[in-house]
């Protein structure tokens, strides 16, 4: 609820200055919070209970009316917020006048191997916050259940993967795993094919999928952009596969794969 | 060749001033030259013919003997320069000691259909260059023969456009046409069929793949990212198309969907 009476909150308030802080990863680490900005994300956001506090200037509350009633019902605190303060807050130059501070949601991987997922995309060392956020994205829209961050790969809550995954974040079993290696055996225990995506992989794609060979629970692994992925990582996969490459291009970049490998195993597990 | 004697240029030099004026669109469009840095880059337009001028620190001719020799069979001009001298060239902060000016290498789109292309992309209105780029790389990747810059695209040459297409601008027959209608017009003339790449196409893509509709030679028409392909655009083309969501995400972004696209064309020319 705003506190009638109160003034707007201004960049130099106390509570705002604290949430600014979770611009960083180290204050994020110690706060298990981060920020999520813009209607799309906070609508998201208030879907799964996330949400701690909303900060929203007077013209984003009139703007956005199902937000605001979300936040009521979903308990959460409302503070009015000035334009300052919300560039204060905001990592984009338009941040649509709302922030909000949500809890971290990532799961263990113990957990959301309960689920029995079909289609897991595991971001090894990935450190592009923007690709990361995009491959979340994409792995959602192909119909992942879950999307781990294992090793050195960004966090994911990082305010620059948040806006690239596009609310995405919020759809999927999202699992941070310091050890990649670990991840791997502990997906090939739950039944899992692993497939590292490789640009020098020995098995095509296509051919792969033509033979069946993608029907079965798969997680993809995808490395980082420019040394891809680890070779003793890629080792413990089943298989290191690569996307055909018909043109003159020597790879392709790590969203353009992810998409075209994880949509193979969506097309292979709605025929098989 | 370089000059015995003469010091290496610094951004102060004429020529060195003249050049970085190529980072604006408008010097661009009025010369007809742009800039590609980095070795990749360099050595992928010295391939076409394209390069006039090759500036390197003394560090970098040293590293890159191949490229180095290159210029001098391409009888383009090599001038040393000074690490001030390239950091006032180059965009990126890891310019990697070398930069080329060279000439446009677009072709009118009668002159990119004379060689009766399977594949076509067609960026309409697309306007971050980072976006640009990376369709550009995966069309060539997918055996993409054209891809065509139409509407208010940004311009093929900018900067960023250049270096996310990692050496693609120089493998596919780039082509600049200011009306998106009559290139869907041309192409279709030409007996290609024009794809709508579209969020809430009335077509899937998986099913028009498994139906055999993609065996023809395609043209894919994607459009601006935020606002997708404009109305009468997307009306004029064959059919539009979905790709499917199989999860929770909105929508996919434009070189995701992209990739998916003429991947599935890929596909489906390889197996027709």
């Amino acid at each position: 609820m705003t506190r009638p009476g109160v003034d707007p909150f201004s960049q130099r308030t106390p509570r705002v200055i604290a949430a600014r802080r979770l611009q960083r990863r180290r204050e994020r680490d110690e706060t298990g919070l981060f920020l999520a900005e813009g209607p799309q994300a906070v609508r998201e956001a208030l879907e799964t209970s996330a949400v701690v506090e909303v900060f929203a200037t007077k013209e984003a509350t009139n703007r956005h009316h199902k937000i605001i009633s979300m936040v009521r019902t979903a308990d959460a605190e409302l503070s009015l917020i000035t334009e300052d303060g919300l560039a204060a807050l905001a990592e984009t130059v338009t941040p649509q006048g709302i922030v909000a501070v949500c809890r971290h949601i990532d799961v263990t991987l113990s957990d959301a191997l309960t689920g029995r997922p079909r289609l897991v995309a595991v971001l090894a060392d990935v450190k592009d916050p923007g690709n990361a956020g995009t491959v979340l994205r994409t792995a959602d829209a192909a119909g992942a259940q879950v999307v781990v961050f294992a090793g050195k790969a960004v966090d994911p809550y990082n305010g620059k993967c948040v806006r690239a995954s596009a609310g995405s974040l919020f759809h999927v079993d999202v699992v941070r795993a310091p050890d990649p290696l670990a991840v791997v055996t502990a997906l090939q225990d739950a039944g899992m094919t692993v497939l590292a995506a490789d640009g020098y992989g020995a098995n095509d794609l296509d051919t792969l999928e033509s033979d069946g060979a993608l029907i079965s629970p798969t997680a993809w692994m995808f490395g980082e952009e420019a040394h891809g992925l680890d070779p003793d990582l890629a080792d413990a996969a089943d298989a290191r596969v690569r996307v055909p490459i018909h043109g003159r291009a020597e790879s392709l970049n790590l969203a353009a794969a992810a998409a075209v490998c994880l949509y193979a195993s969506a097309r292979a597990h709605r025929r098989g």
